[in-house]
């Protein structure tokens, strides 16, 4: 009744914002959680894909820096026969967007009329628009108000916020990637865990097939930070030459998507679809068909230098030789935004073509005087802000013995 | 300094909310009460009482039914050569409110300019005000908050609120009556205790002499609830002839306040003197000088009938001869309001005639047919809901059994 009557306006901005912060100390339970959840859904307009005559996937990340996972995982659920017509947002703070990401693409147009959406995805099985302002306009007024009192951080306020958009759309399966480690808004693993659990109860108790991976974001995703960058990253790993870790996840992603499909009956045999439609490039042609349908330069794929290129290229060089302890996913993401490659407020204008090259990951040997990255940018006052962060976002051990192996990249959540 | 900027309008009240809620779950630590206290006592006008040439002694109660322990212990602690300078709020609730009692007494001027009211104090020894509209502005602010977020029954913030006020008044000697029981604010005794024992540091902590009582609000105190009842009732106090509970504890609150002044080197030499002031006629000469100086009929003292008298007066008689077991403090005030006495909402006008006069009180004994109470009041419509109010309050217990003894009227907090 409250969250129903504030959402009509009929409860003041305090009173909420009181709440907030009763639920922040207090929780709720998993009843409340759904019932939150369901009528945050319907605070506003709700799509209907049955129109699309298939079976319907989206997908969802928390939020990570190199994150291209959607282009290519977007990609293989569409060959696989199945429909992906998903919402997507822009970049905030030191996480990408993938809207920012498919912008970058000469002509790419993310802000289509719904219909002309909704008929891309049927003729292309993937388009991907930008997140509509009338959908769960609740969530926003929540948001700020939870952005003015310190009580972002809630797991059921953060569940409610990104499954009650996914209940407005309305996919018929659902596949959350939970970020965790350095770099993700949820650095802690068993509170990312226990958020993954949740939203996959709160999909299910309203009749959505979700399940969950809990993924290393530790260090940044792919070999790039950076729009065009990880446009280009995304191409390779359709083209089958992409970063390992990249591949995996996308990999993985779609694998869950065909399991809650139902076109496949276990993992081993769902991962075998996967590699088989990315290796035979299926995923790659549904790629090309969804920038030229979205009126994006489908020469992008072949000719990578149509992308937006930035004026200036230069490397960060370690003085000392040794292996790469860490690399702080969150620093390369602030050092990302200091290039222009990202937002701090909302609004703020991008260079598409800004970012960083990774020439060395967590595990790989440098020599003294070898470059760790390249650094794109158009020049100005951000590019030295932009390498002490990066520097200090690189650990290297000069000690010959191996680094700690990384946190296992992908772990499925059991709900 | 969240408080602070608050303070100067320049923190939204959505996150003052949050942070009310927030302090409601999470508490504050001793430094953080004592800060905000003080911050709040000087978010307005700060009285300076030392023009009046002498020690003075401030009181405050939290709150009760028939508690007009201020009209005897005023006087009693004037009556020793201490200046009681005080400011009083009206009723709201089931609580009664002493500038209402006061206001019942023909002529008398609860509103008095500052410096006419300070000047009353000095030449009488004691004066009553109505609590200033610019002393603590912060707390009637925060109040709102609260009240409209549920974050009133925190003790840190209520503790401040009280203390605040008592810190811009600036006393140098104060006497805190902390009620608990049915009809109290705080009807858990340990959680009453705790705030007892929180006011007094805060108190100290700024330089003031506190002490304080943890007193029994099971049942209403004195003979009558009801604004000129309860007038003519602190009248036979001071004359010698009150309620034995009402009596009690204005002799307590008078001893604490001679022995924080340091007139007094223990508790029962202090008691000894309010006994001898009382018995004396001093402290119904300075009650008699009070109304006087503050426009009111001094000869209420001699003829109470001088006091608003009710219409009409009808007998609750009870059906079932026995023992009371029980009379439920908070019944009696809402039956007390229905009769037109106290306020549901602020602003409210009050009937000063109204209220309960009791014949019998817990422990004691009556026949079928026998008067429990008489009700006075002007006719209306509440007067149905007052009579099963107050039938409700009352518990006759049969048997022949004495009722368990009341919980002790008064007891002295050690901080």
């Amino acid at each position: 009744w409250f969250c129903a009557e504030y959402g009509h306006g009929r409860i003041p901005d305090c009173q909420m914002a009181a709440w907030l912060m009763a639920v922040f100390f207090q929780g709720l339970s998993k009843a409340e959680t759904v019932r939150l959840t369901q009528l945050m859904a319907a605070s506003g307009r709700r799509l209907d894909l049955r129109s699309l005559d298939g079976v319907t996937v989206d997908k969802h990340s928390t939020g990570g820096v190199g994150d291209t996972v959607t282009l290519v995982a977007g990609p293989l659920i569409a060959a696989a026969g199945l429909i992906v017509a998903k919402l997507a947002g822009r970049g905030l703070g030191h996480t990408g967007g993938t809207i920012d990401k498919l912008e970058s693409i000469p002509g790419f147009r993310a802000d289509l009329p719904v219909e002309v959406w909704l008929q891309a995805a049927k003729r292309v099985g993937v388009a991907i628009s930008a997140t509509l302002p009338d959908l769960v306009p609740l969530d926003g007024r929540l948001y700020a108000l939870r952005d003015a009192t310190a009580t972002v951080d809630s797991l059921p306020l953060i569940a409610a916020s990104v499954m009650s958009k996914k209940l407005a759309v309305g996919a018929d399966c659902l596949v959350l990637d939970v970020k965790t480690g350095l770099g993700a808004f949820l650095p802690d693993r068993a509170r990312a865990a226990a958020l993954a659990a949740l939203m996959v109860e709160l999909g299910r108790a309203s009749g959505i097939k979700v399940s969950a991976l809990l993924t290393s974001m530790d260090q940044p995703l792919g070999g790039s930070a950076g729009n065009s960058l990880e446009v280009a990253g995304a191409i390779r790993a359709l083209q089958g030459e992409g970063a390992p870790d990249l591949t995996e996840l996308s990999l993985a992603v779609a694998a869950e998507a065909y399991l809650l499909a139902g076109l496949d009956g276990g993992l081993e045999q769902a991962y075998a679809r996967a590699r088989r439609l990315l290796a035979g490039g299926e995923a790659l042609v549904r790629f090309q068909r969804m920038v030229e349908a979205q009126g994006g330069d489908p020469r992008v794929i072949d000719d990578p230098r149509r992308l937006p290129t930035a004026r200036c290229s230069e490397p960060l060089v370690t003085l000392a030789g040794g292996t790469v302890a860490s690399l702080d996913a969150k620093g390369v993401g602030l050092a990302a935004i200091a290039l222009g490659a990202g937002r701090r407020h909302m609004g703020e204008t991008i260079d598409p073509a800004a970012g960083i090259e990774f020439r060395a990951k967590v595990g790989d040997r440098v020599a003294a005087g070898e470059a760790l990255a390249i650094l794109h940018h158009a020049g100005g006052a951000g590019v030295g802000e932009a390498r002490r962060l990066l520097s200090a976002a690189y650990s290297i051990s000069e000690s010959d013995r191996p680094v700690a192996a990384c946190a296992q990249l992908v772990t499925r959540v059991e709900a």
